[in-house]
């Protein structure tokens, strides 16, 4: 790594491309004549074109406003400062495209009211924020604001009278670049720091740079403040995502950071072209916006660690698809995706991608299965996303994930038929509801959202994962102990968990399987606890729907409710119901818009089942109701769950047709269980029976082995067999 | 009424078209040829006929399974006997449209397994209804197997040979037709009763008379068992829906009893054009077809009364659809339902309407604000639908609505933005899933659903109107005192029910009003309770959405939840929240997709906020967890609630943008209060005030009114007043 960056630092030693153009960040002076030319030709760009226009006529039209910084996200200030930002951007790529001074003159005349005040503000009043800013209450809004104004700053510089841009960079630009990348110590290590903050920090004060033609501000953006590569961006290319292009925060995140990442890299792309920025690390930009795009369920991004809803229509993910299309424009396959967007990024990257939109017959973007490595080498374990038609399950197994991780070891969700079916609850906050919080994430995210009972895993006694230390589980990630998704119908993924509790291994092996005797795809889910004395398990689906029915016989709270537990997420779960059974299996079914969902699952006399609703606790009513299916085992030192979700029947309320409405499930069987290995036998309701084996140690895929089950010896090669028993 | 009976018995005695041909119920020799000739040139009808296509040809490949009786909804037999009636309707219908003989075999077939079976059966064994019947748990049931098999018995009359006719008419139809007329006294009464089941009953009876050439049993259908004209479809015609075509029930059965009419209707127009069925009452059928399509929003039918989802893509108004355009085909308005609805009637009438939408123009469908009357002559007060722009609010003030009715006099819903917003509970009840009760409305649809506390008017002293006793209820209707839709931007509505509580009444007026102070229209609602004595009021709001803030401070249940009250609804509702407040307003804010929403309104020392969520004593988890902010008011003789209920501002997650995320009312205030009128004035924070005055006796449009208020004196013609006061 070390002589790469190396290299990097002759190119730039090396680098003439000083004398600026502009503009020269998002477009050139060739794709603005482009992009003049086009106007009336690609109906979809010109509506993105439309939609700026509409946001800088209607800027022109009003009086400026920049207001002394007050409120926190969501308020009146903060907002009006994100609309001032806007609308800058806005007129700023407008002028280049139509060549009218009043919207110019927009821009210069708010800067200079920014330039005004900027050099009377102290810190943000509002603070909330360890790293608050100056018109925000926190610095990473200000570099938000600096990234979209350096676009409209670019667009207007020639423009811009040599003594107005003086005032303008000497006491707004400069300073600002000076408090975000050096303010004071926190923002100097937000700006040196492998986290998104410090890639929107670094992109911030690295475009503003180029504008200015200021090579001190580039380099401290490329190569860290002390310019030794240690930070920075390009540092930060190498430690962010993992070989795969997973981000360790998350999808969620990983589509925020996506925006600096991306639009830095086209900035970098056009300024110093000898840097080839795109192709850094084998291309890890590029896998990046793959991964990002292939983290969605219908468009949406999935839910996992601090998340809420986002999908492929967002500003950021239509930049990161337009630019990675125009830097590797062989390669049509985000087309897919942009068709799906309908909008494009104002700039020479949204036009080339509109324009490939037209001339190319474009293929539905290609989802498949994925197993994504976490950490910088790929070694802290991973992702797993199964798909199959309109299936799709996730499984994580990874590290951490920084400050927005959840203490959510080897959990899943599950999506079908369009639907959340068994849902990640994500994060607990209302982004930029001043009321709720300030719009922050509400106190519930830590005491709820992010402990294990929150997630669809194992919690040993009502404690979370590290006892919920974000210090401890940062130091440890799970494992992916091995994976096959070579063939649709049948997609194995199995993780270890060996640190979150003292004394306790977790294994989870998930299956999705595709065979006749089934609707649809189902999960078969085997999760093996092994500990060195007894603990109580929890183990919660939270589903989706309408309860339909359960093989077992419950006793409601109907006329109280209390909460299951008083701490670790447990005091915000009333419990609604508890169930037994003497049977070996249990069954609940839901209903989810057309369609019934079964969860089978092994139970024995020390099974309770638990149904629950979250809400109690919640004195702000920060937290959605949703319901969970419980499975929690007493007494348990070596355990293993082993549940069957299966996706089943019609039910149509507007045909008035029913079909199928119970589960296929006859019987699930342990038939052998220790520690090379387990094999789960299940039978339908027709009579079929399958064998499920999962080694539970010695991973190869070229091992032998020969198992012993009922007095018979079975043979197979690998860490699992899957098949149909016939005789 | 009696005159008019008299001329449509003269010309069926006159009437000579009674040597039938086939087929002649939707199909005709003509429209047969015609639609094998358009075979290509409909892509949307041939979907259509694909469908029906998959369906038969699915049929002819399965083995014809004829099972005895067993099961209530959504059970095996049940769902396989209403299969195997769509099967013969959709083999009947490709059959006349390939002329292949395999599908006519297969109708021919299946029918004489049932002319096997029929003599055989007893009663249904599931017996849960008042009216069971032989095939199916209900006779309902029957009637529509009836009207399915009567077309396809129809469509391959000629092909089935006289001796296989005679078999099937004297073993299957003959008694079925007889059972349903006749069978016992119970469905003799139904089939006499003006009741949507009645309907049901005379079409299916009607139908197979007309195919078989039956006069007896079709002047049975049309004049009833007495063939007098006191029962049967014509007279249903005059008393089941409204001068203003509004059925009774509501607009969930209008929906379901509209099938049968406009069917019944259609086959009637093709065998006995001389009755001029389209024309009777002032074309009562395209009014009920046009009421029912207003009934709607975002294509789903509204929630009120016994309802679930269903929306314009179901099969009945398909049908109804078609055969209205069919039957009035220089009115296209119903054209922009049918390019909804993407699918057609299979029939005469479908392609008709496929040709029209493919000729013309086809403008979206013109929804307006109504104020439809209930009752045979109207005078069973009415229901208001008030819109503009993307907002509908509902005014419920009719009469009970027969069994499916609830006791919700004066209740509102209203919708906005594309969403449910302030909700009416519908019906508790998973039609077709079978474990959830059969099916069948369950228990909580009687202890919560109809309640008066389930719905968003006033409950006194936890009892529900007329004490939840619909023999009571069903004497009495609401009245509406006055209304005025003319003016988009001011629209009102005013009702009374005197009846619902002894020494009470209430009365509710509700404005709509569109003004440039506001960014949506807004709801302005003044409720009216006087009472003889000193009572408790509850009144509550069920919002979708999540809060965000209020202007009281709530004390919360955070760690255990009891329910409201005891009975009448309120041992369903968990308390999770109360308030106060020694402010005159209060103000309650939430929000739903990307909009916010506010209920501003009056408060005194008096006034508890209450907030609760649905779910105890439920237990079979038959509710949905539905919250309400309640306004409860203690010690209330005459009590003028005043309310407003006002979208504002913008969340938009994706851009993460909030605008006003606050109610602009700044204060409420009733300035005068007396047995003629209430004047409210409201004002709103960019100070701007408006004047409300409704009338509370004397509605004359065209009196003079003067009014003094603070020591002025205000003119005004009519019943209400709405200026803003600019002094």
């Amino acid at each position: 790594m070390k002589l790469q960056i190396l290299i990097f630092l002759l190119a730039i030693a090396f680098s003439t491309s000083n004398a600026t153009q502009h503009p020269g960040l998002f477009l050139t002076p060739n794709g603005v004549k482009e992009i003049r030319k086009s106007m009336g030709k690609y109906p979809a760009f010109d509506k993105s074109v439309d939609e700026l226009k509409r946001i800088a006529d209607q800027a022109i039209e009003s009086e400026i406003t920049v207001p002394i910084p007050k409120d926190g996200g969501g308020g009146y200030t903060h907002e009006k400062h994100k609309n001032n930002y806007y609308e800058m951007n806005a007129c700023g790529t407008l002028y280049q495209l139509t060549g009218r001074k009043v919207y110019a003159q927009f821009v210069r005349d708010m800067l200079l009211k920014y330039a005004g005040m900027y050099p009377t503000l102290g810190l943000h009043p509002a603070v909330k924020s360890e790293t608050p800013g100056k018109i925000f209450w926190q610095t990473l809004n200000e570099s938000v604001w600096l990234v979209h104004t350096a676009n409209a700053y670019d667009c207007v510089y020639n423009f811009i009278s040599e003594s107005d841009r003086k005032i303008i960079e000497k006491n707004l630009f400069y300073p600002i670049a000076e408090f975000i990348s050096n303010g004071n110590p926190a923002n100097n290590a937000v700006f040196n720091k492998m986290h998104n903050h410090g890639t929107w920090a670094t992109t911030a004060v690295g475009m503003i740079g180029y504008v200015m033609g200021d090579k001190n501000l580039v380099d401290m953006a490329l190569y860290g403040s002390k310019k030794d590569g240690k930070t920075g961006f390009i540092r930060q290319l190498d430690v962010l995502f993992s070989p795969d292009g997973y981000f360790t925060e998350g999808p969620y995140y990983q589509r925020y950071a996506i925006w600096p990442f991306m639009t830095f890299a086209q900035v970098i792309q056009n300024q110093q072209p000898e840097l080839k920025i795109f192709n850094y690390r084998d291309g890890i930009l590029f896998k990046a916006v793959n991964t990002l795009v292939q983290c969605a369920y219908n468009g949406e991004i999935v839910y996992l660690n601090d998340a809420l809803t986002k999908t492929y229509k967002t500003q950021e993910i239509v930049y990161a698809v337009d630019i990675a299309f125009k830097n590797n424009p062989t390669d049509l396959s985000l087309l897919g995706i942009a068709r799906q967007q309908e909008t494009f990024f104002v700039s020479d990257a949204g036009l080339a991608t509109a324009k490939a939109l037209k001339k190319n017959k474009i293929k539905a973007y290609d989802f498949k299965s994925i197993l994504v490595r976490d950490g910088e080498n790929g070694d802290k374990g991973g992702i797993a996303f199964l798909r199959n038609n309109s299936s799709l399950l996730t499984f994580k197994a990874t590290s951490h994930g920084l400050s927005h991780g959840h203490y959510d070891k080897l959990s899943l969700s599950f999506f079908d038929n369009g639907n959340q079916i068994l849902t990640d609850y994500g994060a607990a906050r209302f982004l930029n509801i001043e009321p709720k919080y300030g719009g922050h994430y509400t106190k519930e995210n830590y005491t709820w959202a992010m402990q294990s009972i929150a997630h669809n895993t194992v919690t040993v006694n009502e404690t979370s994962h590290f006892d919920s230390k974000i210090k401890v589980s940062s130091d440890f990630n799970s494992e992916i102990q091995y994976s096959d998704i070579s063939n649709k119908n049948m997609q194995i993924v199995s993780g270890i968990e060996s640190n979150a509790y003292p004394g306790v291994k977790m294994q989870r092996t998930s299956v999705m399987i595709e065979h006749e005797a089934f609707e649809y795809p189902i999960i078969v889910d085997i999760f093996k606890v092994m500990a060195d004395k007894m603990q109580t398990l929890d183990f919660p689906f939270y589903y989706r729907g309408q309860l339909v029915s359960t093989t077992f016989e419950t006793t409601n709270n109907v006329a109280e409710l209390k909460p299951l537990g008083t701490v670790n997420g447990y005091q915000h779960l009333w419990l609604e119901a508890t169930g037994k059974t003497e049977k070996p299996n249990a069954c609940f079914t839901f209903v989810n818009a057309n369609r019934f969902y079964s969860i089978s699952t092994l139970c024995n006399p020390n099974t309770q089942f638990l149904l629950t609703r979250l809400g109690a606790n919640d004195p702000n009513f920060n937290l959605r109701p949703e319901a969970a299916f419980m499975l929690r085992q007493t007494n348990a030192d070596n355990h293993t769950f082993v549940s069957i979700i299966e996706p089943h029947g019609l039910y149509d309320l507007s045909r008035e047709v029913t079909v199928n409405f119970q589960s296929n499930i006859a019987n699930i069987e342990v038939l052998k269980e220790n520690q090379d290995l387990t094999a789960v036998k299940f039978e339908t309701k027709k009579g079929k029976s399958f064998l499920l084996i999962s080694a539970n140690k010695d991973f190869s895929t070229t091992l032998q082995r020969n198992v012993e089950i009922n007095g018979k010896i079975i043979s197979f090669t690998g860490n699992y067999l899957f098949k149909e028993i016939t005789n």
